[in-house]
């Protein structure tokens, strides 16, 4: 049985679960601060296992990105699941199966023709499908913006086709476009307001509005006061990734997972070293390209999990990764010859663990493996 | 049972069979009139099934980008089987395991440290393990440089040590950059050159070098002559992609794949339609960027496959896809409202194609849905 991160082949999945659990515990904390709930969102980490001690061991409400997540999460053992993007007419039987089998599953949408769709499907199926509304705080995607008068529109279209309306959610998006700590604060501050209100416009019509639902890891983090909001969904922070660090809302030595990768050859006069670990492993996620220090496909640690200065994933291949200093200087056939192990910190947890179909859990400093958890993918 | 792309949730991947077929057909005609075998790289498709066409129904030889590629096509009755990434020492135990299971398989490496390895592994298992040394033809990535002495200090320690020198091989990953049908033709006689002329290296040192092995789908396409090649690996002309279409390899008609998406919003003052096709389902490659035509994160076309002139997937977020003509004027609600759906065609194959796990069959023009073929993923 392999035990140790030098018997597996690489690329592997590497998951520190001392620092997961430091990550969970923190925004946990930061919940409590804020007396608000946490509605965790399983789309980063599509595993069980992780949602687990997201959940404190039990099987508390989550957020999911697609009906394949609500599938495995209800199969799991959990009940209150929010299918966090806009809902489409073709995904509505499963809604309403999954409704029936017991799942308390509920959706999202931002305009009429949904609204429609979705009342018509429960009055059809007598299966009331409970709706949060989506609001626009920044202009990023989706959403009613606030003050729009389709926000009335819709709760009635909902109500009066037999669907149940259950509030309304935002996402600041854009939060991870901030360049400070202050301006995502503000943000916050912006996303709470934008689902307040429009809360308080529902209720001041007559509307039940139960659920006041924000959400993004920065804001969450950053966020002061969250007066008015019942549940804040966050999935990224469980992980923590080179873009999150690059805008503060953790440090580097936050970031939990990594891509095992090992050195298969170099081009010595261009500095290069070139490994196993390609966009295939790494994705092609270049989300730190506009940040203030670009990390190309990754940042590159020694096997213990120690970054190494300046050594990043400069560009990448299908099934080959090409490191180089960002300034040269360095003998890279002698300091990581042919075998040699690298550890890589992804630019997008969530991108990056799409590639993979399991990770392996290691402690922190730790090449010890101490066990595996299988994660989904698709739809 | 669904049989049709208007009873699929989304979103999903799209193969038309037809396109595919012509693709193949191609480009077998192609090295019939070069007389020289096609190796196919499966992995573009990961499918048994896209193999069987690309074989022709036989069983022929394939390359393979990952042990698993070879693992499964091993037991889907593929013997001849070259693993073309610079082999690493963890990998060595499960290349024996495979050979002494039967599977012809074939290594390549480009440095004498994995030189020793391999030679190391032969004698300990008592298991020649073929090697094809890697030249580096165009500064791309990985390979000896012609000329240079490694190449018989290489070929040496392999035969010293007991594992069998197979020939030579190259890939020229630097033709996706050329802009012109002359720069990919004049690429294709510089990587068959690099290899031809390591071979009489070779054999003028008294080594066989059976193999002489080229390989990319531009350099395949327009190659003129390939005088003292053995066979040509190339994968991605199997579906094609926008990439490809980029620098007129195929005709944006070729693409064979799409993932098929549903309209979930709107954002009207922007001009911009909200699909369930995100980065996720279309992965984050950006391929188009550098080229001529910008393609965003790839090009909408109507159910059946028609596509949509200038409207572009201009963004994506996780499970969300912006679409936007690139000059705006359109009534974007009224044009495309809510649930309909749209097939979009990918930057790159092999990157779009990965975020799945089957294929949807129809054939050209047609919503009919022919059968589903699984694809795996992974290492």
């Amino acid at each position: 049985m392999t035990t140790s991160l030098h018997d597996l082949e690489t690329p592997a999945l590497v998951l520190d679960t001392d620092r997961m659990d430091a990550n969970i515990a923190r925004m946990q904390d930061k919940m409590r601060g804020l007396d608000v709930a946490l509605r965790p969102h399983v789309k980063t980490c599509k595993s069980r296992d992780v949602a687990l001690r997201l959940s404190g061991g039990g099987q508390g409400p989550i957020t999911v990105s697609t009906l394949k997540e609500a599938e495995q999460f209800f199969a799991a053992g959990y009940k209150d699941i929010l299918y966090a993007v806009g809902i489409t007419p073709n995904k509505l039987d499963h809604v309403v199966r999954l409704r029936r089998e017991g799942c308390e599953l509920s959706i999202i949408l931002d305009n009429a023709e949904a609204a429609r769709a979705v009342a018509e499907k429960s009055t059809e199926s007598r299966e009331a499908v409970p709706v949060l509304i989506e609001i626009d705080c920044d202009g990023h995607r989706s959403g009613v913006k606030p003050g729009d008068p389709l926000l009335l529109e819709i709760a009635k279209t909902l109500e009066k086709g037999g669907a149940v309306l259950g509030g309304v959610m935002t996402h600041a998006g854009e939060s991870y476009n901030c360049r400070s700590v202050e301006a995502i604060a503000a943000m916050a501050e912006v996303e709470r307001k934008a689902v307040v209100d429009s809360a308080d416009v529902l209720a001041g019509a007559g509307y039940d509005c139960t659920t006041v639902s924000v959400g993004s890891t920065p804001t969450a983090t950053y966020a002061r006061d969250l007066a008015g909001v019942t549940e804040v969904r966050a999935g990224v922070f469980v992980f923590f990734d080179l873009v999150m660090a690059g805008i503060a809302v953790c440090s580097i030595d936050d970031i939990a997972l990594s891509v095992l990768v090992s050195v298969l050859g170099h081009q010595p006069d261009r500095g290069w070293i070139i490994t196993d670990g390609g966009w295939m492993a790494l994705s092609r996620d270049r989300g730190t390209a506009k940040q203030k220090v670009d990390q190309g496909y990754g940042l590159a640690c020694d096997v213990e999990g120690r970054p190494i200065a300046d050594l990043i994933v400069s560009d990448a291949n299908q099934e080959h990764g090409i490191l180089s200093f960002r300034n040269g200087g360095h003998d890279v056939m002698r300091e990581f010859p042919v075998g040699k192990l690298l550890r890589i910190l992804p630019n997008h947890a969530c991108a990056t663990a799409a590639q993979h179909d399991r990770y392996r859990l290691v402690r922190r400093g730790s090449t010890t493996i101490e066990g595996e958890w299988p994660r989904f993918s698709g739809w």
